[in-house]
């Protein structure tokens, strides 16, 4: 058996690989060599058309859930076996790379072509998903195809959120669904045996360490938080300083005053104002208004819950006149990974002669919602310097494909389970 | 002539100037009860249209110069003499309220419109005019209309300016102009014997003195600055905190640093960021840029200057490993109104049984790049509790007929000199 897996994992073409990812990449391709595929729009919709494209030479059974999750399905040789789910997402940040997701929906078109290839049969159904919306950038939260498939998060609440189009999920929703209405519609959420993913680490470990297979164990929790700080508009020229409420000024005294109530001399938490919007806007008006996120994030939930009690007192006590609102947006509690699966992927790993190590996650991926519903694991690759979330995104073709490599291999000892 | 004089001011019809006033306020109305007329858009063109047809039954002669200032001129007995100018502007800052610039043309408009009641004949023409972007919100700098005419600006070098959309004012201004390509064109900056202008104060000292006007002696200098600090984007969750070159903590940092530097006891500075951009703008992604903007004002060139020479060193100190750039993009030096207009206001108030004071503009008008080419007055009446640049800008019925009562009596004075 040992023997056998090694060998699909050697089938695997990463010539074509990285091929179908250049290819992908062309789609909401930026002037500065990364995408702007926004979760929803029309260059996602196309991302799910290529897909579709590779899909049916190999046969696959294409079908698309509520949420628009994309699955193309291999049946195994038990009818009534739940599948193996591999797969990620194709959606980006807005000034994103080329890696972050595809990397791990086509390295699973990979593995499944290289298993077709070889003529195996599993006894488990295969299926390769694109998640819908694990960016988060369009519309908060992210991971909100798999979290929805895990029942982490109910579809009927997301439908209102806007993006800042003031577009409705439920409305970029229809529209994608209208525009693949000829694909069989099921049911997300139906009994998975296990779920595998690949993706790039977005940080410098694996690469420091020259090790091309990171074995996650689990994923550090994070809180998404909005708040508002309401002051009053003015004019610039007239309005005396002490009288004036500026929405703006508070707002970048509340970030500072929160950079001190954060800080963390062991470097583990993130705290990241990722959005900040002023109103009106104009350069001779006093702001009255500034929208801003936070983006929080920390291996431990004590830790996490302990912080969160910090920042509404630490926004009100430098409001400086003006209203704040604080409001929890979303929140997503540590993760542990199966260590059965992590074990396996550090086998496999061995097996094919490759330098692995054991990390923990400092980003969200989709493996998270669905270790909620079934053994699920996560292999990293390394990425230049740990760059990502970035348009200089880069990762080596070989570290690519070995984790193509490790994934095939994992993937046919899951689906024989 | 002292009796006459005031006898035209009274034949201001000030229920017809507030009906005009809130007819005017339904273009661009917003839902707080304030406008959004941004520069030649639609709803500033509708503004232009709407003069037209209150002017077409006055036999006003319309016509329309290359940067889309729009003028209303009634004849003198003396065909050889040069015009007396009198208006303000109809654009609005993006929640502006009803009463800031729409308030001088409207009344410019009564002022006009009583003396043709009058059947009073005065030596040189009258041209009421409505300037083309005075607020400076949508296209940089303000004063825009004003200053081309005067020679301040040349328009050659302002039709590249680009809106927050891309838009250029060469494009906005070819779109307006065709929208009235009915009118005469003519070249800007034909001599003027005089300018008036009356507005809302936009701030608190003829409300708290219980004076109806004010005799605007000058403007307060200002200078507007463009600032842009470049960092790294980067992933929330993976980049470690020391590593990152947050462009959005480091502008808070430095708005905070610069809050400091420009801090003046006597309350004389004016220190607002009113635009501030972030980039790309998602929740999980650390922001690779800002841009804003920094209005600062004084009434002395010599503090301008001196401020100004802190605030790059002040910004570069609080860059935390971005760039930064800072750039003047507009200066306006301290303006002085003639001292003989400022009197004859002061006396036709006086004559009209109206209360008045002297008073330093804290904000930009029109009237201070007409200063540069000919004799130019600028009267306030107050505004309720100083509020301006905010859908809340409120003024009294009886302040507004009050101050364009003043227009009216000075404009007959001025046309006969």
């Amino acid at each position: 058996m040992a023997t056998k897996t090694r060998d699909i994992g050697e089938l695997v073409d990463g010539a074509r690989l990285w091929r179908r990812l250049m290819a992908m990449a062309e789609i909401g391709a930026t002037a500065n060599g990364g995408v702007n595929r926004p979760t929803l729009s029309p260059a996602d919709n196309e991302s799910r058309r290529l897909m579709l494209d590779w899909a049916k030479p190999l046969g696959l059974e294409a079908s698309i859930d509520e949420v628009a999750n994309l699955y193309l399905g291999r049946p195994g040789s038990d009818p009534e076996a739940a599948p193996v789910l591999i797969g990620s997402h194709l959606d980006s940040q807005p000034t994103g790379g080329k890696f972050d997701g595809a990397y791990g929906v086509l390295a699973a078109l990979e593995a499944l072509e290289a298993i077709a290839e070889a003529g195996i049969e599993t006894r488990r159904p295969i299926e390769v998903v694109a998640w819908t919306n694990e960016e988060g950038s369009r519309f908060q939260p992210g991971c909100m195809g798999s979290a929805v498939f895990a029942g982490a998060l109910e579809l009927a609440a997301l439908r209102s959120v806007r993006d800042s189009a003031g577009v409705t999920v439920g409305a970029a929703l229809e529209e994608t669904l209208a525009g693949l209405a000829e694909l069989p519609r099921r049911q997300g959420g139906f009994p998975v045996a296990s779920y595998l993913e690949v993706h790039i680490e977005q940080g410098p470990r694996l690469e420091a360490a020259g090790n091309a297979i990171g074995a996650v164990t689990g994923i550090q929790g994070s809180r998404r938080f909005g708040v508002e700080v309401l002051g009053a508009e003015a004019h610039a020229g007239t309005e005396p300083m002490p009288q004036r409420r500026d929405a703006l000024k508070a707002a970048c005294q509340i970030v500072a005053a929160l950079e001190q109530a954060l800080a963390d001399e062991s470097d583990r938490v993130r705290f990241t104002v990722g959005r900040f919007e002023v109103f009106p806007g104009s350069p001779n008006t006093v702001p009255g208004r500034v929208f801003f996120t936070i983006d929080l994030r920390h291996p431990e939930q004590q830790t996490i819950d302990w912080l969160t009690a910090a920042i509404e007192p630490t926004a009100l006590a430098n409001a400086r006149g003006c209203e704040v609102r604080v409001e929890v947006r979303a929140s997503a509690a540590p993760v542990r990974f199966d260590a059965e699966v992590a074990a396996l992927i550090r086998r496999r790993a061995e097996a094919l002669g490759l330098g692995h190590m054991e990390l923990l996650s400092l980003a969200g991926h989709d493996a998270g919602p669905l270790s909620r519903v079934c053994p699920a694991g996560l292999i990293f690759v390394p990425c230049e310097k740990g760059i990502s979330h970035n348009e200089a995104e880069n990762a080596e073709p070989d570290d690519l494909t070995a984790g193509a490599r490790v994934l095939a291999s994992c993937l046919v000892a899951l689906a024989n389970r």
